[in-house]
């Protein structure tokens, strides 16, 4: 082969954060050749102890791959023949690269759904953490960028932490869809050999297999299903992050940012530029991007194993690459975020943010909610011609507009608006309690996702390792 | 307002399609509050009946949607006020056109979503048809587009039954994450009125409440749900069309697409386009279009409505528009495509297709795979020489490569081939038997999402009748 | 054919659009027909008085496209069979529908050029209409959201002006490219006939012929030419609704955007939501995923016509049904927006604006920048700490910061920040109004686009007209 | 800053690839300080010696770049500081990294434009190899995918040779676009001293300066031209790959495709994959992915500079990353094509291809061509009852269907009906010839984009030498 067809055709970047599923995998097939007499046993216990072997050099560095091997599988093969001879070409009996490569995606892919579940726990639970912390704190709540109604920051808070609570499922489900084994269908047909597949997805912790060999090597669904649950995770994240930098803007002026997670300037020492929240903003782009990507490879392939398909990977661990540190750094940043009580408090009652709860109180006395409306209209063009927020108002004012109003009505506030939207997803202060508490309690059992989807093994690991060395489980 | 400014925001020509949940939910929120006391019975009653007339009325044409009344909600509280008066205003007590809108369109999204699982049925069994119908057939199985291996047509058939199975199975599961109630989130904040959200949810058939009022009117991830799982859904019909074109070409010859399902040239009547095939294929790019659409419009997206969410609907609408046309016009033609069984048959052993077999032929005999490999590619390049097939070939010359070789290897034909993959996903005839079974079987007791989902109300109609006038379900 | 195949490939709703063009073509066709023999004078003449007719027809309603004709080409035929009988039938001599299709569509886009572009001169001449009653007034510079320097309000619009100029450029460029031809490529590979290529370019206003017949009737490239370039301008519109979103709230409340573009509350009359700003934001996904879809739709496409290019009139057309109205909207209600001028000043000598004046001013007295911008940073942190701007603090502190500083310093103020940077594009008040000169007559003698393209045919007209039903020029 | 957050924010990875860049751009800002007098000649002097020194470090791989220094400004300037001392400080002295980065990045496009036009006249001087050194051939020309019309292969081959001059095109459009400098915009509002901005640009060999300071530093619109003509390139490499897939695949058979760029299969010696076709043509998703991530990076980003923009880089990379390799393979691979021409040539006039010809024939002799169609039809169709082709029907037959029949059309073949079709762009071969000619000639005087352009410095390397680490040109 040319050489700059070598390096047009090379799967050896991608391929190194596969090793440790490829030679799993690997294990898992030799066990069960030996133990179904395809090989013998003898056989399988040498190839299995060379695997390990490598699996350990692998780990240590001393095993590298080679470019000139073309990709991950036939380096794996090489090594171990120079291990164990030619006793080493039995292993790829009853299989193919085709399922091979498939296989260890798909293995990838689940390890990769776990840790994005444990990185949107985490997340959460920072949320949760600056939420309780400021569980009395009220801000303005928003519609079309404009102050509406006044609502509990933790309430907002929590909007984000059913959001990714959403992720987690997507996650969840992306799990379900891809734990199925490819291995056994050879190079698509199946193989003729009386192989026991169910066998290898027990020990590699796979709950079924596939039902088509022709689809367990064409198929990267699975793909696209963890870069779309990403994606839309990066969306949500997007999202907290342009408020987050209109927050700390000095218009707003409602966070500050921690010294830590901002870049500043030398000369401009106050200003606190929300870069971790722009970045990540910008980065989201880049998981859309990676969402097209697979599905426009994907389009119009016919069956089965096309070489475009190479191109999976990339995607799926760029993917990675911005979903799983965004998390992170988001978990460390929040809780460390400086609250400016005092300015969104004053905010939320600005702007006339209370006219809906006077409109409210006068449907209370039994005027049609339209009415009422329109009388607390005019009686805001009232407070607005006079330059003066509702609450400056003399009770006079109010009687002028209605009979309906009552002294009564002056103690309308911040507070009494938000204690009055006391149902369920409301902003009183007990419903938001409740919802704390309840997701905390959500998380600390770990996610326990609808539907009761097979429980997922959720990562408590703090970054993904897969990007880096991976480390081998042992049996 | 401006007329140009009514023209450039008008979402009348979406919401037509809204109608009929509009007034569902005005109705199962008038009973509430009446229940509830909210309002008195009287009035709930008054406001109930008046809200079931304009229904027949929007069914039998008589009532229609006014551009300048702004949207949908306003044109049916100004048809409501016109038949009963003011009281109609105090159907609008406890909730927002923010938390309407996001109830009527999620609604529609769970009808969607049933509509497609119902869809991608019919086209499933249609599949399971044409397999049954040509149950023998032997056609090559491709990697690279080159010829590979023999397979059984209804095996290649049935990798797509798994892809639409998925398909269902993400609608099943876009299904089960819309379905939960914004109603009672008011503009955002939840509303100060003692409402029983479970209620309307129950008379809706929605099976929880959103437990976040800010995430109940700024939360649009299901439409990104439903685009995600059509596109994923129109790629594999993609994939089935460019296998479709390349059959019915002069040069494959497989297939030929009735005439029906065809244009033709009047002047070369041989000449059959797969239309339907190439327009499916093409509009899977719109479909992955209106997902960067959904995902871009919400990245970056403060909380809560803002005005850039009316544009959802479109994106959501187009997507049906495209998906359930192509699954229907698919499930109809494929039962009367005609098979050419023999060109099918003769391609599968032509160019060497067998070499694998005779490969694992001398792999039971002991040789390692790796060696037989190798013989029998020596074996290929003979025949190659000498022009002929392998099955072509005198014994003597099998002999000459290895002496594993004996009488029986000239049996191997693409019948021994398929029936040797008789392994769980093989296509050895009994097991394609098997998974013709299972999967008619598993249709006709409708879908069973895996993981016990809850079960979806999946639509027996033929297409999207909510693209057209809508029905509205009788209480 | 099926119903459900002719509903599936119908094209007449797209085609409406496409019947002027279609006469027009096939009246330039006819007439070379005619004048090279191909057919004798007589019949070209009949032909023409007859498309003539049904052009005159098409405006005044009478003549409509008939669903069960297929296509617009095959209704023009099958009316002008109606009127002139069989000699009709010479009409489609030396041409097919492929390259009939391709011509009609090009100059559907050629004139969508022009109309964009003539939307976009008037956007700028808004932008400058409104920069210049507001010539004085200065705003804080922006950086990651943060106030960061002075600049004039209408040196920050002039940047959008930029912003559509290159946008104007990039439409000039792809009418540029369309600029040719199909017709003549017959259905593939050229026609048997004596015809004039260039003549009937000509007759049609178009500037060349394309040189290569497969190549005319399979290249989309200038659709995809017109989507990007209306992408990209509706990524600069986005941005500045952005911008309109962010300054007309309560926080920044910088402008306000008139009654006539904003939805506004019954209850909270202050309250002017920036919907027009927010649907081109939101509008702007649709236009990036509609570029996804003809990119994704060609991706792959074998030569020559696929039935998959029918989908490139809807992408076509939907984005020029986002970026039209657009254009038009925001030149409407720019020059409407009001300013507050005393908002914005005050806001852009708050927050230490002017450290980065006084760190040039020791620069000038010859304090290495670095060192310079160092000293600064002290001083800012002590105004800091005093609470104060640096404009309040007394001349001493200064002067304990650094020797070098004088009385002179206490002068630097916003005006005279922005006079200082007095470069070329810079903000200084004499730069900007030389570029307020400079468009306006760039605009005023119509956009001469870069490297002397051929001179494009901007569009006077206000929208788009296509879009309805179209007006034929008459030759 | 944490540890977590410097790794989230570092652009040093892509920073890399800057290095020659920053420095060629600070030292022509350090000569015009020293001409203006903004610093003193021997400081100016002293600057651009360190930085010509730190250039060749930089080759050598003496300097490196580290990651705690944030980005290339930084860690020039550091190195510098090192070198000459303080007076270092003194080259940030009227401008900033803002507008630093903009223009490094300006001038790495712009390279990257001129070496994309060089890889796409090297692609385009292949195609014209293979067909030169195959200009007879003929084979079917294709609508569809089914054969239509006979064509010449060379005709064929020069249809991509015009979308590859157009992408050439669109990459001398869009450096023209970004072919003006950002320096001198400083931060954001242009800077306090008396600098000269068009003698940088003329020392970096850039044409123009940027005409507002504001877009100057935020505009990214570059990024997306340059990314928007490479995807498109893509995209026409994705329609020739898939043709050489089909073309070496068993059915079509027409070609063979060179062993050095196939893999094959050890045990089926005779399969060719066409794996570079393919991993191009999946790799063309990721262009349109990485077109995705730049326009959603840019929808809604407010003025100027956002820590968003930092994401440009790595999409503007990526596609080149993609682009240049894969022109260059094809280029190198082209010219081995083998070609079948026998089976071409049989391949042409199956299947009735032949049919518009004779429909022509009649057209010529009178009858209305729709007429003609008809009784062609009827002929194919007798034809196809007797099995077999239409030069293989008697006279008699012929003369049975119209009286306009005579001996000579038994004449029409494969290689009359593409002489017939001598018209501009037609498959006529003395057409195709001049088409040859015309193209090598536009080739070697290297490319002449329309329209005037400003000559492109085509780029005569073989590929990208700015991925790998660049040389830095001295002055």
């Amino acid at each position: 082969m040319a050489e700059i067809v070598e390096a047009y055709t090379s799967s050896i970047g991608a391929d190194a954060r596969l090793v440790e599923y490829d030679i799993q995998a690997s294990i898992a097939h030799a066990r069960m050749l030996g133990r179904r007499s395809i090989i013998t046993k003898k056989d399988a216990d040498l190839i299995i102890r060379g695997l390990e072997e490598i699996a350990d050099e692998w780990l240590s560095g001393e095993f590298t791959l080679r470019p000139e091997l073309e990709d991950v599988h036939m380096n794996v093969e090489t090594r171990l023949t120079a291990k164990i001879g030619a006793v080493a070409g039995r292993l790829h009996t009853a299989r193919s690269r085709n399922d091979q490569i498939a296989t260890d995606t798909r293995l990838y892919a689940m390890s990769a759904c776990a840790d994005a579940i444990g990185s949107l726990i985490r997340l959460q639970s920072s949320l949760l953490d600056l939420a309780e912390a400021n569980a009395s704190v009220i801000m303005p709540g928003y519609t079309h960028l404009q102050r509406a109604q006044p609502v509990l920051f933790a309430h907002h808070l929590l909007a984000y932490v059913q959001m990714f609570d959403r992720d987690a499922q997507r996650f969840a489900f992306a799990h379900g869809m891809m734990d199925a084994l490819p291995l056994g269908a050879g190079a698509l047909a199946g193989v003729p050999y009386p192989i026991d597949r169910q066998s290898v997805a027990d020990e590699l912790s796979v709950s079924n297999v596939i039902a088509n060999s022709l689809d367990a090597v064409s198929d990267r669904d699975f793909v696209a299903d963890y870069i779309y649950a990403a994606t839309l995770a990066m969306v949500h994240v997007s999202r907290l992050a342009e408020e987050l930098i209109l927050w700390s803007s000095a218009e707003f002026a409602f966070i500050r940012i921690p010294d830590a997670f901002a870049t500043g300037s030398s000369i401009m020492p106050q200003k606190k530029n929300a870069d971790v929240a722009e970045l990540a903003r910008g980065r989201t782009g880049r998981t859309i991007g990676g969402l097209v990507n697979i599905l426009t490879t994907l389009k119009g392939l016919p069956l089965t194993y096309n070489r475009d398909l190479q191109e999976d990977k990339p995607a799926l661990f760029d993917t990675e690459d911005v979903l799983l540190p965004t998390l992170e750094v988001f978990a460390e940043m929040l809780p460390k975020v400086t609250i400016n009580a005092d300015r969104m408090a004053a905010a939320a009652v600005a702007n006339y943010s209370l006219a809906t709860d006077i409109a409210d109180y006068l449907a209370h006395k039994g005027l049609p909610f339209r009415d009422a409306h329109e009388t607390v209209g005019k009686l805001v063009r009232l407070a607005e011609s006079k330059g003066v927020e509702l609450g400056e108002l003399p009770l006079a004012d109010y009687e002028r507009m209605s009979p309906l109003f009552e002294k009564d009505v002056l103690k309308i506030d911040a507070k009494a608006s938000v204690s009055a939207r006391d149902v369920p997803g409301g902003t009183a202060p007990k419903r938001v309690q409740s919802e704390l508490r309840r997701n905390r309690k959500r998380i600390q059992g770990y996610l326990q996702p609808v539907g009761a989807q097979p429980p997922v093994p959720v990562s408590k690991k703090g970054t993904n390792s897969r990007s880096a060395k991976p480390r081998t489980k042992k049996k």
